[in-house]
Parts: C-alpha cells; sequence; structure tokens
C-alpha cells in the first residue's frame, strides 16, 4: 500500500493535515504501508490519479483520493479495527470533519504560515505563496497572526473538542478512532511545519489528548519527524 | 411522564432550545408524556429538582435534569428507537451538543432577544433582562443584532452541518436521530419566541432540513404552537 503525502525540502516532514488523517487510519488499522513523499510542484507525479490533492492512496489496482472518501474505503475494504463504530458515527464525524476544516485549519494556517514558506523546496515556495496569497485574496503578510493571536483562535475554536474530552480521553472514547484522527490532523500540521506551540500552556486538556495521540499505534505520529 | 418546559406568557409557547431536544427525544420513542409550563421566575415549582434549570423530566419516581442527562437517561431506560445507535456516536454527539452551545446558540440568542422579552410574562421580563444583562456584561440594546446581521451570523455558524447535511437527509443518516435534536433546538427557540426568519432565503438545505425536522414524528414541533 502507498501513501502520498505533501513534504517539505526535507522529504521526511510531513504536514498535510488530510493525509495525516490517513496515516493515523492506517496505524489503527495495523496496516503496513510506504509512504510517497510529495512536493507541491510535484503534479506530474500524482497525475495518474487523475487529480492534483494529496493524500492518494494506492492499494494493489485501487488508486483512491480525497481523506474522507480513503477512510470509508479502508473501513469497507479493511473492516477489522473499524474507524466507525455504526453508520450514524461515521455521519456525525463527517460533520466533525467539516467543523475542522472551517474552524481549526484556518487558525493553524495562519499561525504557521511563514514557517511553512521558510521550510519548503525552492520551486514550492513560489506556488505556495501565490496560490494561498489568491486563496486568501490579500498578501500572506496580511493574513499571518502572531503566535500568541494564533494561539488564542485555535484555544477557542476547540471548544466543544476540549469539554467532550473533559468526559473522556479520546473524542470516539476509551481508545482513538476515525473523529480523533479527523481533529489530529492540523495539530500534527502544525507540529511539523512549525516550532510554534499551537496550544496554550494552560490548555492541559487538548495537551493530554495530543500527548495521548502522539503515543498512540505504538507512537506512529510522535516517531514522525518534527520541526520541534 | 412530565416534562418541565420553560414558557412565554403564552403558556403554550415554549422556547427552551435545551427542552425542545427532550420534547424531540421522547417524540422519536414514541413516549407520551404532559408538558408542565414553568416561567424563568417559578423556581418554586421545580425547586422539588434541587436545581434551577429546564428541561426536568420526571418519570414515576424519577427526576432527571439536564437535557443531555435526559437523553442518556431515555436510551438507558427505553433502549427501543436509540437516540444514538453505538457508545461513538454518543460521543461524537457530545461534542456536537457543545458546538451547538458555543455558536449557534448564542448567534439565535443575540438576534431573538428583544422579541424574547416582548413575549415574557412581565415578572420574567425583569428577571430576563437583568440575568442577561449579567451574563453578556453589556445592556441588551447593545448585544442584539439586526435581523439580517443574525441570519448571517447563524449562516455561517451552521457551515458544518450544512455540509453534512448536502450528502443525507438528517445529520443521523435517512432519519432524524439524537444529534439533529441537538442542532433542532435553537431553531424552534427562535421559531417559538420571535417572528424573525433566523435562515436565509438561499438557505435551501437548512432550511429544507428543518422542514423535515418539523414534519418528523407526525410533526410533532410543527404542531407546538409557534410565534409566526
Amino acid at each position: 500500500m502507498k501513501l502520498y503525502e505533501l513534504c517539505c525540502s526535507d522529504e521526511r516532514l510531513f504536514f498535510s493535515p488530510f493525509a495525516w488523517r490517513i496515516h493515523m487510519a492506517l496505524a489503527h488499522k495495523g496496516l503496513s504501508f510506504e509512504t510517497v513523499p510529495v512536493k507541491f510542484t510535484d503534479k506530474e507525479k500524482i497525475a495518474f490519479s487523475g487529480q492534483k490533492l494529496v493524500p492518494i492512496l494506492v492499494d494493489g489496482d485501487e488508486t483512491v483520493c480525497d481523506s474522507w472518501a480513503i477512510m470509508n474505503y479502508l473501513d469497507g475494504t479493511y473492516p477489522d479495527q473499524p474507524l466507525f463504530d455504526c453508520e450514524q458515527s461515521r455521519n456525525y464525524a463527517h460533520m466533525i470533519k467539516f467543523w475542522v476544516e472551517a474552524t481549526l485549519g484556518p487558525a493553524v494556517v495562519k499561525t504557521v504560515l511563514m514557517d511553512i514558506v521558510g521550510k519548503l523546496h525552492g520551486d514550492d515556495r513560489k506556488y505556495f505563496v501565490e496560490s494561498r496569497t489568491q486563496r486568501f485574496g490579500k498578501p500572506l503578510e496580511d493574513i499571518v497572526l502572531q503566535p500568541e493571536e494564533g494561539v488564542a483562535a485555535l484555544g477557542a475554536a476547540l471548544g466543544p473538542a476540549r469539554k467532550a474530552l473533559e468526559d473522556r480521553n479520546f473524542l470516539s472514547g476509551d481508545a482513538p478512532a476515525g473523529a480523533d484522527y479527523l481533529l489530529f490532523g492540523p495539530l500534527m500540521w502544525g507540529r511539523n511545519s512549525s516550532s510554534i506551540e499551537l496550544l496554550a500552556e494552560g490548555d492541559t486538556v487538548m495537551r493530554a489528548w495530543r500527548e495521548r495521540m502522539l503515543d498512540a499505534h505504538d507512537g506512529a505520529a510522535r516517531k514522525s519527524q518534527s520541526a520541534h
């Protein structure tokens, strides 16, 4: 099985929050895989997939794109160790996915924006700055948050997860599963692309959860190359 | 079974978003119940419960307070027609509950604030204005949103739910269940306390879902007295 992930100029440094969902999902299921590092400008390398984004999972003859589709593919094809225990929880997690992307994603990217630029390969820098300037409609220097502003924005955005995690070790219950990986993606993005500490010192609930996630599945995430 | 709900000066007009969760949960399970209208200042009427908030469910000798605790009590005691199909979906819904309360609740209350005041019983008006002024730390007139601002704020807050509902009829799947009732509460609050239309005309996805929710369980919500 091959997982195509976004890398920095250091090809061991993976930072796509979407690819991290799948990295963790594969670890959850105990499926071994090979990582294929992809730069932003490596569009030819992934042209076979018929689209331009990672993650891409190649499983024998199957090529599956889009993190949500891959999570569903994995549960369909390898039903042991399900990411979602019932159809209803899969549906609820789908809403949680959109919540993560609408609130946490922007808070993280605005905080680590300049650190990402610094870590990218030369060709990728130009691509990243141009594409993000277009997406935000402003120059990056007008978007980037001071670290303390970023930590505050992310801390506020995490409110609902923090309250749920006051009652249990993982969003999913006693053990991590699908929705935990959805939420974990943006934090791994920050960890692997920036030395900025994204969680406030007093945010003991989210910090403890992050430690548990880093330890999960034999330390799959902690073992990865980080920017720290 | 008795459900203590918050009422306006018109005792048939119920507007607690938390009580509406239970109203719908009871309809979901096909359990018949009697509603006991409670005004904000009727604290003596609910003193037996040992706390000061609705909803309160009295089921024979059992008294259960707090909407989330009541939903769990109902699934534990009446497991047919579960509100949550598995423990994981219950856990995910718990996070969705906190999301609803942190984002949708404030958007609705800031929009319908003055309409609520107008609909309350005389004693309750004073209580409501004083308690909310204290909660917000400002006079209500500095909090209230213009209807179009409120619709925009709620529309933005609903983003993750709208995206999930593009793929299915209810957050829970083909039929409504627990998380749908959590999200529906604030909309019933608006409907039953204000004539302001909370969903933008172009928000066809959320409007269609609201219609389906109003129709659910033999029109349990639509049949209730509304401010429209």
